[in-house]
């Protein structure tokens, strides 16, 4: 069944309604443990479970779709969007695409040494660009539900990359308030952003050189922290490594903090949308604090923990 | 510490940073098991153990603080908004009160008969009407976590209610919006939605009368449900009975769809700031879909089931 754009009349927000989701593991038990190893349609050895691959790492290169892969992107077998929706009114159209991170079923993103980590961000910049490129998809996004309470529904470790034929609100948002301070100020709002943690240093949580860590300072949620390059244009493959590092070191932070941490990543690329300018971002979510009614009616978030407490916790 | 207002610069989403509630039961435990009976302190026995009550529903008309109490309202003891920082650039101030709904640790909402599920709801409508009446309260809302995915710290049934000396972004949003409707067609946004579910009867739960329970056209969480009154105007006692009626019907369904099922409520009190035409609105969110990177990233929802599935399921 077609996925189609719904706005609640009240607030605004856009839904995409899939009912092509219903079917997937875990789709309506967001309090259910994941299911264990044995049925991993994610593991090796188990290629023809999925879709055939779209790219995979393959230090050996073997054959496609079998095993001897790190990273692998396959077609999502759940999509949110559809791919035939392009044209009709109301439809959600789009690419979905999952991206496994690593082959070891139990093995967590922040046990990647840095090279295989940067290959990681590599495979979500490579995916961005792929998406991004395709007729008719206006924005993409690559996002991670690490943990249940994050909202994964399998447990071996893979993030998500998706085009979509609309802008979502959020990034309509953040275009707008980074398009208005350009014309205020004539400077970059994430320069600037970054700037201003780095001179009163007290919500860095690790600076690497060519990418930074800092706590925002209206994080949403308990630890959130923003990795940013310090240079604009597209990430070569030393920025990628600095990014990598501080992803390291936050994860592995958080999992000091709390260990087995659920948590988000969201690195959205409006690359060809923005001007000149435009930084990666990667958004790191943690998921230790829940959201609640006074989030989803007033739209107003509660975080016990102050930014420059998080970035101490977590840059130790 | 005094909680502050702070705006996210990137994307404009409004946090309160709020130190003291990082003291509470389970502030950072969204994934663990909500504490057992043992050492509840909103149960019969232990009013010592909040602070001393605002309001008390008691039949028998006991002294204050002592059992006897059918629903109980205490101020928050680990406040999200500061009682003390009014007129302070950047406090998050206001009132924040605690609701418990009943006296059996272990009873659940649904499980309440309609007289005393009615009195629920009109306890609610006393602490909006309370705490909208109180000097720099710009605006209400009742909001109520009901399971550990649903953001509770406490296994016993309770709703919250906040007061704040701003507007929150999801109330200005709706305000907006159905104050542009009210321009354009001369009508209520929420009696025309109503109409529209009536006449296609696709989305209506179920129709109690003097309130009607629909699911919204574009959902953001799957089996989401709204009651609405009929008329405009103050809330009667006949159709606080009429939305505990609907109440009942919904949250029963959702239980005999998923048992245990958490969920969120909402009832936002704009009522004074709101030209004559306001309806209140209870908003039933179950928690039983992932909210994960792409809401928190692209501020887009992606919902299985469509709202004329779920009325189906619900009224049954």
């Amino acid at each position: 069944m077609r996925s189609r754009l719904a706005r609640d009349p009240l607030t605004g927000a856009l839904v995409i309604i899939a009912p092509d989701r219903a079917g997937r593991p875990g789709a309506f038990s967001a309090q259910s443990p994941l299911p264990d190893a044995v049925e991993c349609p994610f593991c090796p050895g188990r290629e023809h479970e999925t879709p055939p691959e779209s790219l995979a790492v393959r230090p050996d290169s073997p054959g496609a779709d079998t095993p001897g892969w790190q990273v692998r992107v396959v077609p999502n077998r759940y999509p949110a969007v559809s791919a035939s929706g392009y044209g009709m009114p109301g439809a959600a159209a789009g690419i979905h695409e999952v991206i496994i991170e690593t082959p070891a079923h139990h093995e967590r993103l922040h046990e990647l040494d840095l090279k295989r980590l940067a290959g990681v961000l590599a495979v979500y910049h490579d995916r961005l660009e792929h998406l991004l490129g395709q007729p008719g998809i206006r924005r993409a996004i690559i996002f991670k539900n690490s943990g249940a309470q994050a909202g994964a529904s399998l447990s071996h470790e893979h993030a998500q990359a998706i085009g979509l034929n609309f802008v979502p609100p959020e990034l309509a948002r953040e275009e707008r308030r980074r398009a208005a301070h350009a014309r205020r100020s004539g400077r970059c709002l994430l320069c600037d952003l970054l700037a201003k943690a780095i001179s009163t240093r007290r919500r860095v949580v690790v600076d690497m050189g060519k990418a930074v860590a800092i706590c925002p300072p209206a994080p949403r949620f308990a630890h959130e922290t923003w990795i940013i390059p310090r240079d604009h244009g597209p990430p070569a493959s030393d920025i990628l490594e600095a990014m990598a590092a501080c992803l390291r070191k936050v994860l592995g932070g958080l999992e000091s903090v709390s260990p087995g941490c659920a948590f988000n990543l969201v690195l959205a690329g409006p690359e060809r949308a923005m001007s000149a300018g435009h930084h990666h971002l990667l958004k790191v979510l943690p998921r230790l604090t829940g959201i609640a009614g006074l989030e989803w009616g007033g739209g107003l978030f509660v975080n016990p923990v102050p930014p420059a407490a998080s970035a101490r916790l977590l840059g130790r």
